[in-house]
């Protein structure tokens, strides 16, 4: 199970270890358990630069003041199926979780429910959040905006931020449809490029600080990111720019401030919709049509290198289950560098090194 | 303005052919004239394939019965602020307008309206609907299903439709910001391939009829067509089934039926979410701040190959100002194709040969 260039960890090992780090981190202990499990969520299901690897960022954050944990989400203004809430600068995770749960008690009510949130902070995967509406048989959307690292279509400079979207499905006896993609290339595989030392990447991905398409990763790490799709990562991402920053009246595309600025606040945000199947055809029929397009999906013979089509969302799902068996694969490089930033928060992380 | 190859089409001669075909297809006066609208409004902004040249298409399925004018929506089922709604196989342009209406008015009400609709026929560009709402200051999203001609990421075989997205965001002093996009490689475009001898077309846009990779277009459109960016696409495609086909109880996936059996229903259909931003953080609030993103966005340098930057719909909107000047450009050869396929379906056309 482990090399001298890396380990697994067990799913409780690293569930420890986060609970140890955010509670010197001042994270009040509920908080800190709602953390722990969004932020494995992510380490289990793959998405690695969402999990544990991102505690010394958060840990920067927190000790600069820009995240504060024990803060709530705020509800400025309410309707009957909407809230503009403000994130207060809380955790990204527990304001995140608020807000879905605001919109499913509105959706439940109303049948459709709306919440966007500024004010906000990273807030990991999206799909942890959806995925707790699909949990509830319900649908929904969510966005998410961030700092202006991608340039528009036909542009050469940084726009909007590689902005995610969302969704979850309820599957019935199936699991949940999940999605949940960036809108732009992705700023973490760019800079992974640049520290393994890869002499190339595709000429689609990215644009120099002149705003030239570059192959070149330091180079692109200095620059521009670009939509991906094209027009349609480009529509995507405005959209997302409009309903979370836009419709909450804050940041909004070049005003979404640096994230590398931590000691001020970094007010990015996340807009939700949920929907009630029961509104419409009503929940028995929904999930049978979506157990049919689910079941269709997986029965179409897989292309060439594909062993089988999958419903999105299979993949993570996969992977969780293989992890929580085997543990959390880690580069053992990538542990030390995250231990020794860590250390210079002034984290105590001695009894974490192997 | 004219040459023997193509000609130009002044927009009043073309409104008056549209008026002219479909009354002799028993559409009836009022629906015509909306219907022209929204056909001209295609033909203006470029989408020449939702345009006067789609009229043999909706001229066919009228005469067999696919299509039927004087339909209207029905609603199945609602609440304050949902609406499950039964196309009754009418035109899809006027069901997808009813249909804005009563998400409209509910979202006016209620801050939120969304409006599934079932048992429709092609409607067109989304773009024209999305407008709609836009011009009221409501922010809008639209999802279309269609014929499963497209495969799956990582399948042989067609699973859901080019199944579009789009949104219309209102703009205060500027044009709105309208994005209308199909989630796969387009067919009609590769249609257009094969017609004009293209010898090979690129390889990330179709598979041929076994689910093999092709740069061939004849092999290509005799096969599956491909998801616009991998997994963003298919994600997209499969959350437009979802909200049109199974929140409605009906077409999904693969048994949206084929759009050639003319013969019996279609019975694909469309999604519509309606949002007001008076509920958020204000209407005023909400114009200024898109006035900041769409001017950020005009602000940024181009780059090489781009005049400028543009914010979705602002090529459209050109193109239809430059088209209401310069008449609708027209190759004679579609042109003429058109007006015999016309013909097929005993639509008298003799007074607009040319």
């Amino acid at each position: 199970m482990t090399s001298k260039d890396s380990f697994y960890i067990p799913v409780e090992e690293a569930r420890s270890f986060c609970l140890d780090v955010y509670r010197q981190l001042n994270v009040p202990e509920d908080e800190n358990i709602q953390l722990a499990d969004i932020i494995l969520d992510a380490s289990l299901r793959g998405v690695d630069t969402h999990g544990i690897l991102i505690s010394p960022i958060y840990a920067q954050r927190i000790r600069s003041g820009q995240m504060i944990p024990g803060r709530h989400l705020k509800i400025d203004k309410e309707t009957s199926t909407t809230a503009l809430t403000d994130a207060c600068q809380g955790l990204g995770q527990t304001t995140s979780v608020e807000g879905m749960e605001i919109a499913l008690e509105k959706a439940r009510a109303h049948s459709l429910g709306a919440v966007t949130i500024y004010n906000q902070s990273h807030n990991g995967a999206l799909s942890y959040y959806v995925r707790m509406a699909a949990d509830q048989n319900m649908v929904a959307l969510m966005f998410g905006n961030s700092t202006p690292r991608v340039a528009p279509y036909g542009g050469r400079a940084g726009l909007h931020g590689t902005n995610p979207v969302a969704f979850g499905i309820p599957g019935g006896p199936h699991a949940p449809m999940v999605c949940d993609f960036a809108t732009a290339a992705s700023g973490a595989a760019i800079r992974q490029a640049v520290e393994d030392q890869v002499p190339s990447i595709p000429g689609n991905l990215a644009l120099d600080r002149d705003g030239n398409p570059t192959t070149d990763p330091a180079a692109a790490f200095d620059g521009w990111l670009l939509p991906k799709g094209g027009t349609m990562g480009y529509g995507l991402a405005l959209l997302a720019d409009v309903l979370v920053g836009a419709l909450s009246g804050s940041c909004c595309g070049p005003d979404v401030p640096p994230v590398q600025d931590i000691e001020s606040p970094y007010c990015c945000g996340s807009f939700i919709l949920v929907i009630d199947p029961e509104a419409f055809i009503g929940l028995e029929v929904f999930l049978r049509r979506v157990g049919f397009l689910i079941e269709s999906a997986q029965a179409i013979q897989p292309a060439d290198g594909f062993d089988r089509v999958r419903i999105p969302g299979e993949r993570g799902q996969e992977e969780k289950e293989r992890r929580r068996r085997e543990g959390i694969p880690m580069p053992r490089r990538s542990w030390e560098q995250m231990l020794q930033a860590l250390e210079a928060c002034d984290v105590d992380v001695a009894q974490w090194w192997r």
